[in-house]
């Protein structure tokens, strides 16, 4: 395999070409321009075979859950996306695993109106490292460390329909044909919530992806913010398709503790709530007031229905299929 | 192990605080700024351990020749640099080696002044991927397309010294202990000729770096460009340690088809020449002219002393350790 002809092949022809990039794939670099005006939002995901995707999953979805990975990073910071480099370790030429892949690749970012800028192909193990790029106006970034006791907090769309559907694929539950594809389908191809977060720049204090679990990435928002919250699990959003298939408890448990949702979490104060909201309805994005956070540094108080709710210490998402 | 606690370890706080970072490591993104009327150059590599280094590279190795890749890469177009970011697969947490990576990483970045503003760590085969950002003002980019026939053809430094390091280490050739000390430090810890292409935006037509070989690299310009050169074997730049340990003909060979030098090659047209000699000699770097660029799509003419010279045809990198 001659990495330069797969690189040219697959990737140099195809894609959203962006006006403001001045010099594509094919070169030792990229050439970029930064709107004026605007700070730039770099973030780096690395997704490996057999640790962050199953290691019989469609190569479909390992491209398309790469980039949304990386775009949820972008969106959890209210940075609009803009352009993405690729990393692919392949341990052998597969055309027509390549061919899937760059389908899903270019899914997403054909949809966001990412540019592909660059890259590497390398002979590995499979994996795959992206490095999103995107735009945030200056002081509007979502940062982990500014929730303040008092902030009411959020989560868009459904939490543990991933988490469900990862199960479903190793045989641990069973669901109906329709909910099977349905949390499956959640699992391998999640939606990053690009433009919830650029809808929360103003009125959002700060933001989160759900990657590891409700309670692991607040948890990161709370330490940060040297705050506690209270977090009342009977509100949290679970589909209809979850809860038809494991029933409220074990939908919780899926809600709580399990990744790859993401799902953006973020707080905002009384007085940007009603901002918010709007802000949020203008753009349909669905979102859930789950509770809220205090002053108690490093407590996160789960409640189901005011009593006090116990998490199984070892449900945290492992990082491991 | 705990991958943020990793990450928090060791790299939150330590290395260069740029004041274009807005905001570094421990969020989702980092956030930063490309100055005004700069526009912004982005580069990726990824090295895998038996692929791209030897398994049993030292640490500082490993980190120091992923940055220096990188930084190559951002040279060859002439960009100063200014952040990475780095993402780290470890098969385990071995905490010697890992300090010993991070204090490579930290020789580069602290060295040119660059800050590593985020990355991702895994668990998985040793393998790392860094993206490389850097600045260059518009227009000024060095380009593997533009060079035209009367061009001059340069190299920086001395061509390989890192091949026979290679071959030193996995036994294939023996030399001195002082030779065998220098040749294994080029293959080690190669130096990115980050100062070289800053002083050639102006006035060099097109630029790349040695990673593949000369006549790989050299390649890429002429097919981008659609024109042929003549190169002169006997005036590539050896050090006397490659001299001395090979002999000259094995000297050329490992010049013209050894990798991982990490030199520009560059081409400049009879008027921009002496600009470009008193700008390199300024900057204190060494170049020398390897011959010239002709019309002749395609075509590498390869002279020893003026006879035509044939390289052996399976002498190209191969990418295999």
């Amino acid at each position: 395999m001659k990495e330069f002809d797969l690189i040219k092949q697959y990737f140099a022809q195809r894609g959203h070409v962006r006006k403001d990039v001045i010099l594509g794939i094919g070169d030792d670099c990229a050439i970029t321009k930064v709107p004026d005006n605007q700070h730039l939002a770099v973030t780096t995901d690395t997704l490996i075979s057999g640790v962050h995707f199953l290691a019989d999953a469609p190569a479909r979805s390992v491209a398309y859950k790469a980039v949304a990975v990386n775009l949820s990073d972008l969106a959890a910071c209210g940075a609009e996306p803009a352009w993405i480099s690729l990393s692919l370790s392949l341990p052998s030429y597969d055309e027509a695993w390549i061919d899937e892949f760059v389908n899903g690749l270019y899914e997403l970012t054909e949809y966001y109106s990412v540019q592909l800028i660059g890259g590497d192909t390398v002979t590995g193990p499979l994996a795959l490292t992206i490095t999103a790029q995107g735009f945030v106006p200056p002081d509007t970034e979502l940062r982990r460390s500014n929730a303040k006791p008092g902030d009411w907090i959020y989560v868009t769309g459904n939490l543990g329909d991933a988490g469900a559907g990862l199960d479903i694929l190793k045989g641990n539950i069973e669901a109906s044909a329709e909910h099977r594809d349905y949390l499956i389908n959640r699992h391998y191809y999640p939606t990053p919530r690009v433009l919830a977060g650029t809808s929360l720049r103003r009125t959002a204090n700060t933001g989160i992806d759900v990657s590891d679990g409700l309670v692991a990435d607040l948890s990161h928002i709370l330490r940060a913010s040297g705050c506690g919250a209270t977090v009342h699990v009977d509100r949290l959003p679970v589909s209809s398709a979850l809860f038809d298939t494991v029933g409220a408890q074990q939908a919780y448990r899926y809600a709580l503790s399990a990744g790859d949702d993401y799902e953006l979490v973020f707080t905002v104060n009384e007085e940007q709530r009603g901002n918010l909201e709007t802000s949020l309805a203008n753009a349909n994005v669905k979102a859930t007031c789950i509770g809220q956070v205090n002053g108690y540094t490093g407590q996160l108080d789960l409640r189901l229905y005011d009593a006090k709710y116990e998490l199984d210490k070892d449900a945290g998402y492992e990082h491991q299929f």
